[in-house]
């Protein structure tokens, strides 16, 4: 299936990523072409990639936040997890992964695969339905980190099970008062972290299979964190403790 | 000026926080009243607010995302920068702000609002013009959060000479690599965290005035984290420090 990334560092990650088939890259022809449109056309010369000009308005009809650049490009190239596992053992340290939990919000999506790319996390695990998948709005919200990223599909609890017999420690992120803070916990060695729905947070038999339930302290009126602001202060601390080891 | 708030938890919040003036309060007349909804309705019969029963329809043209509720309220209660100042003066810690540099987006602005309250923040300043202003957008988007918190209009650099005065210190969050990472500072004591643009960061005159730039170290190939998670997270590593003193 092919579709339209569209934003300029969506389309640039995409791009220096290599990781999808190209079609055409479209520019908005009365714009000037420089900074990371500029990289981007020279990165398309460089593949033989057609660069077409486009109006205003064939853009705007691709989406509305286009920014004045469209790739069209193969859908999202999703790896097996044992590919992601075999990934993970290449690199130089433990075991770093991210689980989402039916996450439905684009935005949300999004924003964690932000954080989880610049937190190095070698792979991200998501279910293949009743979950947000990785569409061209979830790589405008990722601001093109989707591409730099291994994402699985894959049910929840046989990934949390296949990635236990890694020996690494999987922490579910929940607002259960009586579990522990990350504070009260070493997050060294391999580590998966579980992060739950917006509204319901973890399903009761992904929490069952977690080694370790974690919750972030709060002290304020409201609710709780914004699921995506939750897993990325989580990703940082778990990035923060195997990086100062 | 009357606005519409909607959504379960941000209507709850607001008829919580009584900070407003309240008109009237819609409720979907095909839904089930219970929870969040259920105790808005309460709220609003203990205030003696006329409670509305309306269609999906009616609802729909005051907001898409509304589920099922509606609060005609007056607009955002904005208070002084030293009734503000005051307020942190009351409460039995060092004083705890954070500062927004035209942050754009209305659910960057939200995020922050949201993560702010549940850290704990005594005081968040917006510039009045040229940034996201706490509109019924962001009230949503942060959750009803802003309803909790003391949100000043202010120039940012005349309150962060007016806040240093008060013997705290001033952190501008930046991308800078040359600055200090979290781990090498003491936020301890009073604090005051500036937050950038999400494209741009800190305005050259902004940044000049702040006594520390600080960094969150990142480890990625994509630029940088989005401006409401590098944020949020700097506001949970400040309360962190200042919880655990």
């Amino acid at each position: 299936m092919k579709e339209w990334i569209t934003g300029r560092n969506p389309v640039f990650e995409t791009l220096r990523a290599k990781r999808r088939h190209f079609f055409t890259l479209l520019v908005q022809q009365d714009l000037r072409v420089e900074g990371r449109l500029k990289e981007s056309v020279e990165l398309a010369r460089q593949y033989k990639l057609p660069v077409r000009m486009a109006t205003k308005q064939q853009l705007g009809q691709i989406d509305r936040h286009n920014q004045g650049v469209a790739l069209e490009a193969n859908d999202y190239p999703y790896v097996t997890l044992e590919d992601m596992i075999s990934y993970s053992q290449e690199q130089d340290e433990a075991p770093f992964f991210l689980l989402l939990d039916l996450i439905q919000d684009p935005q949300n999506l999004g924003a964690l695969l932000r954080t989880a790319e610049l937190m190095r996390v070698h792979g991200v695990i998501i279910p293949s339905s009743q979950a947000a998948q990785v569409t061209p709005a979830v790589v405008s919200a990722s601001s093109g980190a989707s591409e730099h990223l291994m994402i699985a599909q894959y049910n929840l609890v046989q990934a949390i099970q296949r990635l236990k017999a890694l020996d690494l420690w999987v922490y579910g992120l929940d607002m259960d008062q009586r579990s522990k803070t990350p504070a009260q916990l070493s997050m060294k060695g391999g580590v998966a972290l579980v992060v739950g729905n917006e509204g319901e947070g973890l399903r009761s038999l992904v929490r069952k299979n977690c080694d370790e339930i974690m919750r972030l302290p709060q002290y304020g009126k409201i609710d709780s964190l914004n699921a995506a602001v939750a897993g990325s202060i989580a990703l940082y601390l778990a990035r923060q403790t195997r990086t100062s080891s």
